[in-house]
């Protein structure tokens, strides 16, 4: 077999045309995408994927949580692959590159292999996870949970969208688009799993590089607060007599929001409440009812726990004459990604002068949970101004070839092993 | 014509029947009614009346607004009729009482009438009034306001509720209802009006009074709120690079409401923010956008004013790095009602013994509408804890009988005239 290049140069210009021909599927008139996991588009943007794949001579599989694997045989039959990838599904008006990114540069790779001819003793793979998003059915990330066994198959199959249509017959549609693919078992093991993906924030953009060798994830917390008062005519009702429920969730959110500034002096912290439901919701009503959601992450297990541990407690200290509930719904720990993964990042971009910096990342992403299966890490490009799950999501060709290329480099130096 | 007794004693156990029959038409597990405006549910309750009208021997007519009038008539055909009613429509999981006191105690005055052979000069009728809660179709009160003009008929058929159903294809469901109903114009002159309503508020349960003498109606000015910031992923966006809508909107609404408190020592203004819609809605996603609503009510025009055209000032001040827009989206002038209809509802109380009190009323009635056209006036009656657009909405038989008693007086004389 030939060994020459060792690395070899991934295709710039094709890498490029891949995302803008995928893009195209779902595409908005705000020059984003909107490709809710499992959709008719999603479903489209598989059957795309396995198309290229057999035109280059891949095959692909499919698994019972809806997860597709685009395949490139090793040498030695019985070695463990190992693989890369990342989702194609979007938030609802999302962006170009958010997850595509991580699957496109896989599949470069795959291309550039094959380009040269290059064989390497363990099997390469591209896997496309699903749901990875978690805005069509909750929670996310389902795909490569239930493919790790960090998450119950069937209670993923049995998530319904807001319409009640399940994950189990989104699957089952998937499996019926490509009738030719066949079945691959959840768990089969990966050597190694590196996942390039978008900053999502503004760390390298400011720095100036093009390269984030990602350390570790953050932890989360999430929490549901319900706020219950008293529904009352509001041409009648005077102030004192009022439980009026939004005031109540404003006070909480607003001091928690305070609280959180105050013992966040380095902007670290992710405080966020995205959801914020105001029942019954009418004009002339006082409202009765408000279920708001918090979404909470920090890179320290301390910061999740002292932090954290101070909501129920405010919302308790500010819920006036109405009813506060807190209930913490999931949590993920900080996780450590592998040296293994990491220093070949490192070495891939030192090797081609990408300038690089090592950071932790800020979202939950598939290769958290292949990280409980196999040694993973993840790769970063910048995105302009930091901006995703936004039409307005933005990242420059240059970058998403360099993310290929050290994406390519450290599957070949995993599939050499 | 026999004219004893000149003021004929209602029958209050048949007129609390009929309330619980009419409840049971939309009546909910909670004890309430959930019977939206020419929804299948409201127009049987149309059905109802229109079966114990013709019962009594009394006519039904429809108008094109969808208002239902029952009539008695008079001695003196060229004579203009008097009225008394409300509307059979409620908010969403509303209570039994709410418009359904005014229909049907002046339904029960038509049927004292009937019951003692007494004949008036002028014709006697029951309106009851179209969509007056806005709850399905906004603006609210329009049956009343088409009526006597002071809303466009076009524009009011025009609206069309949530689902895009429009008024005009309700309106004409209740025609196709009711076929053997005859139509009237609208705008057929009245010669006076009074209403009858539970209180919605508790100064009466408070002096333990049982009769309201309405002497004026509160006016109020409707503000529409758009806070425009930018969605962000939840994981990643750090604070200082945030514009989030969510906090924009909550920190302006937390600040509208100190303000109503500190120029509000008294608990007069009704100030109420009961729609608040945050975009996109989802568990990782920073706001993007608020949508929110003010109800401010306020009997002195004055007060309506200069604490009103506050709220743009104070949502501009408020409005972080995101940009808040205010909307004023409807107003109406406090309405004091005619001294010849408050002055009988005095006596009418006075004659039975029942303890009464001046009151404004705080709410939008379609007595509003009717002023505009002839002398009005209103009776109120207590409500439990002052509870209402709330299943938990209650009176007393007692009171109730004792609104129709003082519906039925009033009615008497202005008929009589």
């Amino acid at each position: 077999m030939p060994d020459t290049p060792s690395f070899p140069k991934i295709n710039a210009e094709r890498v490029w045309q891949r995302h803008m021909d995928l893009a195209k599927i779902g595409a908005t008139d705000g020059g984003g995408v909107h490709r809710l996991a499992l959709s008719q588009r999603d479903i489209e943007a598989h059957c795309l994927l396995d198309t290229w794949a057999r035109a280059r001579g891949f095959t692909t599989e499919l698994d019972a949580i809806g997860n597709m694997f685009i395949c490139r045989p090793g040498t030695s039959p019985e070695a463990v692959p190992v693989a890369s990838g990342s989702h194609t599904d979007t938030q609802p008006f999302g962006g170009r590159f958010d997850g595509a990114l991580g699957v496109l540069a896989a599949f470069e790779a795959l291309e550039t292999f094959e380009d040269h001819g290059i064989e390497t003793p363990r099997p390469v793979e591209v896997a496309i996870w699903n749901n990875e998003e978690g805005a069509r059915f909750m929670p996310g990330l389902s795909g490569s949970g239930a493919y790790t066994g960090a998450l119950a198959l069937d209670d993923m199959l049995a998530c319904a969208d807001s319409d009640g249509i399940t994950m189990r017959s989104c699957v089952e549609q998937l499996h019926q688009a490509l009738p030719h693919v066949p079945h691959r078992e959840l768990g089969r093991p990966y050597a190694g799993f590196v996942e390039a993906h978008i900053e999502q924030a503004t760390l390298l953009e400011e720095a100036g590089n093009t390269i984030g060798i990602v350390t570790d994830i953050q932890g989360n917390r999430r929490f549901e607060v319900e706020v219950d008062g008293e529904a009352a005519h509001s041409g009648t009702t005077p102030r004192a007599r009022r439980k009026d429920a939004f005031i109540a969730a404003t006070t909480i959110a607003t001091e928690l929001r305070r609280h959180f500034e105050a013992n966040d002096p380095g902007d670290i912290a992710r405080f966020t409440i995205g959801i914020f439901e105001v029942r019954p919701g009418a004009k002339s009503i006082v409202p009765g009812k408000v279920d708001f959601f918090i979404d909470f992450r920090h890179p320290s297990a301390d910061a999740l726990r002292v932090l954290g541990d101070e909501i129920a407690v405010i919302a308790a200290a500010h819920q006036g004459p109405c009813t506060a509930t807190v209930r913490e719904v999931s949590s993920a720990a900080p996780e450590p990604f592998a040296d293994a993964i990491v220093t070949k990042v490192a070495a891939a971009a030192e090797r081609h002068g990408y300038a690089s910096q090592r950071m932790i990342s800020c979202a939950g992403h598939d290769a958290r949970f292949l990280s409980l299966m196999c040694p993973s890490g993840m790769v970063f490009i910048p995105c302009k101004d930091g901006i995703s799950h936004n039409e307005k999501e933005s990242a420059e060709p240059g970058d998403v070839a360099a993310a290929a290329q050290v994406v390519s480099d450290v599957l070949l130096e995993l599939a050499r092993q």
